[in-house]
C-alpha cells in the first residue's frame, strides 16, 4: 500500500475520534486516563513479554548498553507509566478556558476559548514509556494522536498502545484516539508530515537527522525538538563558589540529557582564578575539557576546534572558552547555541538583565543550573518535550501547548455597517 | 546571484536589526512608528509618482478595474497609511509582558515573558498599503520584516519601504528593520521559505496557489492565510427576521472580502418559509443562488454542483443547501469549510453551544454576521491577516500574535538534586 494511503486509513478514524474528544468533558477525559493506567497495570505481563521481543533484537540493532537500559520495561517502569497517566489526569483541564473576553462598544461579545488542536503526530525514538506519556497528554488536551516510535521498540510500543486502547474501550471515549504505526518504514514519517487536512501538527523528537528530515518533508506545521547545546556563562562579577556548584551540576549531574551544559564561557576578568579552581574538580569528576587558546594557559585541557562550539556531547566532555565580556558571551551563545537553555552566573543585576534580554534561547537561567529546564520543574506537569522552535510553543511543552483557540462571537442579530 | 544568496544578504542585516529591536523599549518603537508616519506624509508626491509607474503597467498585467482601484495610491490613501501607523503606535506594547509567573517550592522563580519572534517574512499581493501596515505591526512587536509584494505594485512597495526606512533613520532604530525585495522572482519566495536560521516565520497572504507553493517549499514555520469559504446556518429555531438581516449582510455588504458568506445552510423545518422570503430579496440585491435539489423546490435558483460547496466566490453568488438538522449542518461545514468563519442563527442555547463546540473553524458567530470576523472588530487593533491555521495564531492576528516567549528562571545558586 502507498504510504499516503496507510496514513489516510489511520487518520480518518483518528479524526473522528478527535471530534469526540474535542466535544468531551474534562471528567470523561480524566476517567479515560485512569482506565488507561489500569489497563497498563493489568497488562504488565504481556508488556514485559512483548518488550522481551525487542530486547532480544537489541544486539541486531547494535544498541549500546545505555540504549538497552532505556528500552527495558520492568515492573517498576510499568508502574511508573501508569502513575504518570494518573498524574496527567490530576492536572488542570487545559480545554475550555477563556483566554480573553471583551464586550465591544456595539454590544458584541468576543471570547477567545482554548480548544484541542485535532490530530497530533508524534515521532520519537527509543524509550517506550513515551508512547504512554505522549498519548496521555494528547487525551488530556482533547487530541487524538498518531505515534511513530523507533524500530528497536516496536513490539513494546504496539503493546502499550493496545493497553491504552483497551483502557479507552471501557470508557465513553473512542479507542481510535490512540494509534501507533505498525510499520517503522521512514516513508510513513514523510507521509505523516504531508497529511494536510488529516494531521494538524507533527512533533518530531529524537536525533537531529530525523527532525531535519521531517522539517524538510513537511507541509503541515512542525514543532521541532532539537538537541540542547546549553551554555553556562560565568560573569566577571559572579560568586565563584556558586558558579562552581552550578557548572558541576549542569555538566555532571546527568550528562546524557538535553539540558546538561556543553560549553562553559568564562569572563576573562576571573578566568585564571575560576578555571584554576574548577578544572581539577571537573577532571576528577571524569570530565574531559576542550579549551580555547586562552583557557589552556590557565588550566590543562585539550585544544577545542571550531566544531566543539556547536556540539551537543551528551557525555562528560565540556568545551571551555574565555570571553572578553558579556557582549562576547551573548554573541557566542547566539551564534552557536541550539536555542535550548543558557545560564548566567552573576551578582550584577544589570548583567543578568542584559543576558536575559539579548540571549535568544527558550530558557534563560540566572544563578541556577541549566538542568532545571524541564516541564516538571517549571510546574507544567508532564511534558511532551522541549521545543527549540519559537512558534506556537517554546521550551518545555505541557498539555496546554497541545491546544489552540477558537474565537466565539455572540450578538443579537448584529450586522456590519 | 543565487536566490539563497540574495535572501541571505538581506537577512543578515535584518537579523542584526531584529536584535536591536528586541532589546528596545516600547517608547523607542512607538517613536519610530511616528517617524515612519511622518516620512510617508512628507513623501506623498514621490509615492504618487512611483505608484503611477505601477498604474501605467496595469493593462500589461491584465488587472481588472477592481484591482486597479486597490492598487491606486491617492492623497487620502497615503494619509490613511500614515494614520494606521500612528494607530499602531498608540496600541499597548505586546513586548515584555509576563504571561505567567510562579515561585516554585524550591525557591526558583519561573517567568514566561513575551518577546519578539525575530525576522518575519511576509508575502502578499496587490494592495501597497500592506507594506506600511505589515512593517508597522512588525516594528511595534519588535520584529524585523522582509516583505515581498506583487509585481504589479513593485514601484509603490519599494517607495513606501524607502519612506519607512527614512523615518527609521531619524530614530534610534535601524532602517534595516524593514526590507522589501527588489525582485518579484518567485524563486526568492521559495528561498525565503527555506531560510532556516535567517527568517523565523513566513506569512503568505494572497492567492491559494501562492500560499500552497510557500507551504510546499517551506522548512521554516508558515502561518497560512487561506481564503474564507464562510457559512451561515439558519437553525430550526431561528428568529427568521434576524436570520434574513444576517444573511443579507454576510453576503451583500462587501462580497469581495474573505469574511463574506459563500454558502447558506437552511434547516428543513423552516426552509420553505425562509427561502420563500429571502430568495426574492437576494435576487433583488443581484445575488445569484445555486441550490441543492430540495432548496430549488422552495425558490427559484440554479442547481448547485459539488464544486459550489467548496468555492469562495468573492462575488454576488450564494450556494444554498437545505439540511436535515444541526448535525448535518456541522458535518457539511467541517467537510467543506476553509476553517475561517461560520455563523449560526438560533434562539436555542443548546443548539448554539453545540455549533460553537463542534464547528472546527477559527471564528464561530452566534446571531451575528460573518463580516465581524476582523481584528479591528475584535479589538485587536490593526491586523496582519486572518490565519486559517491552528498553530501559533488562529483567526485575526494582531501585533501580539507576532510574538513568542522566553522562560526566565531566577535562582540563588540552585542546582538540581
Amino acid at each position: 500500500m502507498e504510504p499516503e494511503t496507510v496514513i489516510a486509513d489511520l487518520a480518518a478514524p483518528a479524526r473522528r475520534a478527535a471530534a469526540v474528544l474535542a466535544a468531551s468533558r474534562g471528567e470523561k477525559r480524566n476517567a479515560a486516563l485512569l482506565a488507561c493506567a489500569q489497563a497498563i497495570r493489568d497488562d504488565a505481563e504481556r508488556l514485559k513479554s512483548e518488550n522481551n521481543k525487542d530486547l532480544s533484537r537489541s544486539e541486531e540493532f547494535g544498541l549500546s548498553q545505555a540504549m538497552v537500559d532505556r528500552l527495558t520495561l520492568d515492573d517498576g517502569r510499568i508502574e511508573s507509566m501508569a502513575c504518570a497517566l494518573e498524574q496527567i489526569a490530576a492536572q488542570t483541564d487545559p480545554i475550555g478556558q477563556t483566554i480573553r473576553a471583551s464586550n465591544r462598544p456595539n454590544g458584541l461579545r468576543i471570547e477567545k476559548r482554548r480548544v484541542p488542536i485535532g490530530v497530533i503526530g508524534i515521532i520519537f525514538e527509543s524509550r517506550p514509556n513515551v508512547t504512554a506519556d505522549a498519548a496521555g497528554l494528547c487525551i488530556k488536551s482533547g487530541n487524538a494522536c498518531i505515534l511513530r516510535g523507533g524500530k528497536e521498540a516496536i513490539h513494546s510500543n504496539l503493546a502499550i498502545a493496545a493497553s491504552l486502547r483497551r483502557g479507552l474501550a471501557k470508557t465513553d471515549l473512542p479507542p481510535e484516539a490512540v494509534t501507533v504505526l505498525e510499520s517503522t518504514d521512514r516513508a510513513l514519517v514523510a507521509a505523516m508530515a504531508r497529511a494536510e487536512g488529516l494531521i494538524d501538527l507533527i512533533i518530531p523528537r529524537g536525533g537531529e537527522a530525523l527532525i531535519r528530515a521531517v522539517a524538510q518533508a513537511a507541509t503541515i506545521p512542525v514543532i521541532k525538538h532539537y538537541a540542547g547545546n546549553c551554555h553556562v556563562y560565568v560573569h566577571a562579577r559572579a560568586n565563584l563558589g556558586m558558579a562552581e556548584r552550578i557548572v558541576m551540576n549542569a555538566k555532571c549531574q546527568r550528562p546524557g540529557v538535553c539540558n546538561a551544559a556543553e560549553t562553559l564561557l568564562v569572563d576573562q576578568a576571573i578566568a585564571r582564578r575560576f578555571l584554576g579552581d574548577i578544572a581539577p574538580e571537573l577532571a576528577q569528576a571524569g570530565v574531559e575539557l576542550r579549551g580555547c587558546d586562552q583557557a589552556r594557559t590557565f588550566a590543562e585541557m585539550k585544544p577545542a576546534v571550531e566544531e566543539d562550539w556547536s556540539t551537543e556531547y551528551l557525555e562528560l566532555i565540556l568545551a571551555v572558552k574565555v570571553v572578553e565580556d558579556l557582549d562576547e558571551a551573548i554573541e557566542h551563545i547566539n551564534t552557536y547555541s541550539s536555542g535550548h537553555t543558557e545560564a548566567v552566573v552573576t551578582d550584577e543585576v544589570q548583567a543578568a538583565q542584559e543576558f536575559i534580554s539579548r540571549v535568544d534561547s527558550s530558557s534563560v537561567m540566572v544563578n541556577a543550573s541549566t538542568r532545571f529546564s524541564d516541564g516538571g520543574e517549571y510546574g507544567l506537569g508532564a511534558e511532551i518535550g522541549i521545543s527549540t522552535d519559537k512558534l506556537h510553543a517554546r521550551g518545555p511543552m505541557g498539555a496546554e501547548d497541545l491546544t489552540t483557540y477558537k474565537w466565539i462571537v455572540t450578538g443579537q442579530g448584529h450586522v456590519r455597517q
